[in-house]
């Protein structure tokens, strides 16, 4: 008789996965970015020249870089942190990992107990709000305007816990194309940031992983940028702008701070492969690449715009995008994205509802994410079409007659 | 003022790193491997051309094939596994992760709970000792002898436990090339090892992650082949065959138990071009590759028992090597290894002193484990004469006369 393993499981492990059934036709969820846009020549030709000439080091588990990553990136990184984010940083505050996902787990194991609590953006990633969960953490949420956080109630949230006798471990923001939301926090708002930190002592997690896609490319300094303190810990990453399947992303951290983060990283190391690529590829590409990207993307967004407006009409209210790979799109009153995103999955339509992209599920029922970084202009214009008739057969709205507008 | 993080880190963040200073020029601890077996060429060839081909699908985070894994990869497992350790599966039941240790962390992740027992080989990896305790997992040592693990003494474990109310949550066993004694487990113990598990109804953990280098390439059927229940869960890798950098390796368990695990995996995927690159170069060159290594290895097994016979002479006893890439070394009584690791650390060697490797450090204070994969043969015999000269100053033995043996 076969060992039923379920008596043995922990608590974490209860849920079940399937097995792997393709991706959806109409794929609006994840991080996924265009195929085409993947620049496999020149990956190619820079990755055969570096693994010729340094494949070897690959003997060890930490090449010749020892624990925070293949030095040469960890050098064009901070290059192109100072020139676009104005951060002043050196490759010592830089730690290599496996994605932004691997920072942000090393930031929550450095910093949180089971019972902390943490403030952060109330739209927000679903990832970001699924990991403190499962450690047990509690989390506040903060509402968010056109130009980003709003300061009078972080302010108020960080008194109220105080008042509580609580300190938030830190403050999780993701200032520059957030997420869902997409707006970019202004620089006034970033120096308030930092002044309400000071004054409640909490650190700041900055995760800047959608900052490089902005259409105009224009964008206000980092806030580890405007940091007189060193109390912010920044996280960013390749995944969205050359691949995710890469999973290289990067921790940076004041020394202090970093030499803390080093032990509680008990991998052996990131993918090399991939550390070595990109520092070959990045510094002759990474400009070229996310100039010739941006208007590719641009017109993506534009073709959601569009597909939303004429499908849904005005049961779709959203803010045009100004970068980034996702919409965050209110549905009316009646409409239950939960309901909604399982009655498009089973017609091949995926989404993200907005219960989980949120803190405050219950106010963000009629509301959801879609991506659009990932499928063709066609099968956007397609799947928003479809997912219009989803919802009109579901709730009522929009009004629709077959694919016809009414 | 700089904002100070010690009054926020968590518990587990309390221990400091320090900034890499470059290897010790005598390095006989970690799995690194040897620069000159690392098949650059072969490797780079089959890189260009599979990149080349399906780079595009790195635009996913699953690539083609979801959250367990390029497939081409599993299959080459599922076949490699039939061949070289008897096992049946389907890559249905092979998880891709970022080296074996992923897999470790996920099999303690599925099954761990604060306050759990595990029972293991009382001289043990290190890492897997040192995870265990962070989980705040208890664990209890079963000694060896030259078959590996004794089933007396797991039996008597077991039942002791059970007296205590308490049940083993798994058996963690590495039965081919046990690290660090370097013992093959028989076919028979293995086949108790399963009749023991099942009476007390407990999963068991095999660790192969060294199997693939055995000399003469001759090892008894995996236990996992030899389990009739559905009760073992398996690990492996290519990190000591091919790279460690490469950080591939991967979990084996029936689709009852995968299922639980993939939930687990949160980290978005491992890295594809590893993934992409082993499953391109392996099926080709994966047996001519490992018997070139074999003897290759053996060489520098030689090399290390000649020169500890050499210096430290009747001060030093171990079991010849037939297989892995390290040596447990007992020393006099008298000898302090965890002294003698940081003498010896000061003059650029540098060691695993027997405590770190074991469940009952105490017992273990005067054994050592060298690891030879990585440094030359040359690189080996200075390194022990050097060892055996700060060993002879620290403790009077082995008996010398500057590199003269008395």
């Amino acid at each position: 008789m076969n060992f039923d393993f379920s008596p043995v499981l922990s608590k974490r492990a209860a849920s079940a996965g399937s097995q792997w059934k393709g991706y959806p036709p109409y794929h609006f969820v994840g991080g996924n970015i265009d195929e085409a846009t993947v620049p496999v020549d020149e990956l190619a030709t820079a990755l055969d020249k570096v693994f010729r000439a340094e494949g070897h080091s690959m003997a060890k588990y930490g090449m010749e870089n020892g624990s925070q990553g293949y030095l040469p990136l960890r050098e064009f990184i901070v290059g192109n942190l100072k020139r676009r984010a104005n951060m002043d940083i050196e490759p010592e505050e830089v730690l290599l990992t496996s994605g932004s996902l691997q920072a942000m787990d090393l930031v929550n194991e450095l910093l949180l107990e089971e019972g902390d609590v943490v403030v952060l953006e109330s739209a927000n990633y679903g990832g970001a709000l699924t990991r403190l969960k499962r450690l047990g953490v509690d989390y506040v949420g903060i509402d968010l305007d056109d130009d980003g956080m709003r300061m009078d109630l972080l302010r108020d949230a960080l008194a109220d816990l105080k008042q509580q006798g609580r300190q938030a471990k830190y403050i999780y923001t993701i200032p520059t194309i957030q997420n869902p939301t997409g707006t970019i926090m202004s620089q006034e708002r970033r120096l308030e940031m930092l002044a309400i930190a000071s004054e409640f002592g909490v650190p700041i997690f900055e995760d800047d992983c959608y900052s490089d896609l902005i259409w105009d490319q224009k964008r206000p300094p980092a806030i580890h940028a405007l940091d007189t303190e060193q109390r912010v810990i920044y996280c960013g990453t390749f995944s969205k702008t050359v691949a995710p399947a890469l999973r290289v992303g990067y921790l940076v951290a004041h020394w202090n701070v970093m030499k803390h983060v080093l032990p509680l990283k008990t991998d052996a190391g990131s993918g090399a492969l991939e550390q070595m690529v990109l520092a070959e590829y990045l510094p002759k590409h990474f400009d070229t690449h996310v100039n010739a990207l941006m208007p590719m993307l641009q017109a993506k967004s534009e073709a959601i715009v569009e597909a939303l407006n004429e499908h849904f009409g005005a049961s779709a209210e959203f803010t045009v995008p100004v970068g980034g790979i996702y919409i965050w799109v209110t549905l009316p009153e009646n409409v239950d994205s939960s309901i909604l995103a399982a009655s498009a999955g089973a017609e091949g339509i995926a989404i993200n509802p907005g219960p989980e992209w949120t803190v405050y599920g219950e106010q963000n029922k009629n509301r959801m994410r879609l991506c659009f970084g990932h499928p063709t202009i066609d099968n956007i214009r397609e799947g928003v079409a479809k997912l219009a008739d989803v919802c009109h057969r579901e709730f009522g709205v929009p009004l629709r007659s077959g694919n016809v507008d009414r």
